[in-house]
């Protein structure tokens, strides 16, 4: 465990890839159950993984506390003292002018360094899409960077992908194309799918139905689906979210912003009314005692830590936002996810098929996952 | 019973006032479960309510032998013959063409009359609010009706109101603060509130959040609050669709028939894996037998049945749309719904709101509910 301000991380680099060791880089501050809970969910995922390494960035002492508790976490994690913090209310344009120096800052800096592959934090979201902005750039191709989120669903593999989740309020028709072929990407990478099935979200499955910039994506979207190596499916509804329809949906930020917390209200308020049930009457915590692990399986596929970890898309560089509320599970869940996009080097993939997605037919021999 | 092709009405509205009762129009064509499923759900509302009478609108000869089972039926339904039904795939722009006789357009044209107070349909969302704005005309002050719908919540009423739900894709700064001014008023007629607090549904609820339309309406929103009779609490978001914090959403017909769809469909999903939760092991299955009762609360608390009827507001007339999927108990959810609204005059206080929604103080001696 090396205390250090200054850039010791091409040394670690060189030494993480002799051992085949994937290296993140923690934004250790700003989540609101503070350091302990980041730091417990990342001893967490090392003792069920020894190829993970951490740079963690924040403040120097109190993570050296946090971390000397357990000799594997201090062995396998590098510290970066932070001069700064961005509160978790700041607004992105002022993040963006006095952001330098804090530890969301050189969080993302230590992946623009190559030192890292992958940044997590459970910090402010517009600041952290902001600063990843500035800080790593935004992939050829481009314009607007995209959130993706998992959301629980009946396929085979537990999940669908919904984005933007919100990271821009617009998106016209181009911007929906290009989420579609980086969520199909994503889908490739993190659900191992081979032909991801893309959607769009509209008020209807009819051709007719929504706005007019979605029919303009939609015949974009089907056009680039052949050389994507996704299908396009068409429509899909609000009601559709876990549907085994679809892999991968598409929107704009607000929208998508607004079904998912809409989606993880009505969970919660269920979890919330069953746990009531269960607690009403004698009777009623008898039964819960003998359903119990069918309540807890249950309890776990509805359990919202489980999918924690928005990815931004379209940066130069992996960007993974931690819910703020997020205890120890779910950070050791975020951190399982940046592990294995790091270990199939999605960044390099996700650029490569966007910079290639108009490409011809000749080049599709080199294409990437 | 008379099966009457011709317009009996003027003599049923007559009878109707000298009651007291409430008639409802109904089309009882195009819902997924057939006729024979509204027709029971007429019959329950019917036993609970004496002061509930019917004009039902559809096929003559099959609606007369539905509704001659039940005598308590056959005594307060009139029906009337209409020559073709409006097919649920329909497209509004053909229904508005060749829909004239169809018992959508029946049942509408029976409150343009006077006969009724409110119309009841099953079928096609679009093509009932396209043939409502041309048989029932907008209530002057309106641009865009809207659909508001009942959402389950913490509140004491058991819910918040939602709208647009899908009426329009589109909604201005000006349409919002309309949708903020009818959904105002719904609430105080259907949830009993005296002063209801209405939110603006946004990506977040600090204030430079969200597209700038919805910084506009805002502002329209809480300037017309002190005479519109509710108070303006500011940005919401999606989590909070089931709080008790607001009572009244607004949002455009795009986003919020996503948020509709996407909390129905989890809701929904949820239902799923808790049935599948207790019917998993025989422990499981005991389990569920001492917390029946517990359960069955539940249930009905996250039953959609419950919550039946989007409401269109900003129309000449009250129009409810039942669920194309409701069975007999979610229709008679529609009709109570029907009921007290007709019962309160509902309509009326809703135009007379809209025109004086921008009047002075001098007004606000007669001014409605």
């Amino acid at each position: 465990m090396t205390v250090d301000a200054s850039r010791s991380g091409q040394t670690s680099e060189i030494a993480a890839r002799a051992t085949g060791d994937v290296v993140l880089s923690i934004d250790a501050m700003g989540g609101d159950r503070g350091v302990s809970e980041v730091v417990r969910g990342m001893g967490k995922s090392l003792r069920k993984n020894d190829r993970l390494r951490y740079i963690i960035h924040g403040d120097g002492d109190l993570l050296a506390r946090e971390i000397r508790r357990s000799s594997l976490l201090a062995e396998r994690t590098e510290i970066r003292h932070a001069s700064s913090v961005i509160a978790m209310d700041e607004k992105p344009s002022r993040a963006l002018r006095h952001g330098q120096g804090s530890s969301m800052w050189n969080a993302l800096d230590a992946v623009r360094q190559g030192e890292s592959q992958v940044v997590i934090s459970c910090g402010n979201t517009g600041a952290l899409m902001a600063l990843a902005m500035l800080v790593l750039r935004k992939t050829p191709g481009v314009d607007r960077p995209a959130i993706a989120v998992l959301w629980p669903s009946m396929n085979r593999s537990g999940y669908n992908i919904l984005l933007d989740a919100g990271a821009d309020v617009r998106a016209d028709a181009a911007d929906l194309l290009k989420f579609a072929v980086m969520g199909g990407s994503y889908a490739r990478n993190a659900l191992d799918l081979a032909r991801p099935r893309v959607g769009l979200l509209n008020v209807g499955i009819e051709e007719h139905k929504g706005r007019p910039e979605l029919h303009d994506a939609a015949a974009l979207i089907a056009e680039a689906a052949p050389e994507g190596d996704f299908d396009y499916i068409g429509y899909v509804e609000g009601g559709e979210m876990a549907s085994d329809r679809v892999d991968v949906i598409v929107t704009d930020g607000f929208t998508g912003n607004i079904a998912l917390k809409t989606g993880e209200g009505t969970a919660s308020s269920i979890r919330t009314l069953l746990r009531e049930a269960f607690s009403y009457s004698p009777l009623s915590r008898i039964g819960a005692l003998f359903a119990f692990t069918s309540l807890q399986r249950l309890s776990k596929r509805i359990d919202p830590r489980r999918v924690n970890g928005g990815v931004f898309l379209g940066l130069n560089g992996t960007v993974i936002k931690s819910h703020g509320s997020a205890d120890a599970t779910g950070v050791s869940a975020a951190i399982k996810l940046a592990f294995t996009l790091s270990d199939r080097g999605f960044a390099q993939k996700l650029a490569a098929r966007v910079a290639l997605g108009g490409g011809s037919e000749a080049q599709r021999g080199a294409m990437p996952t």
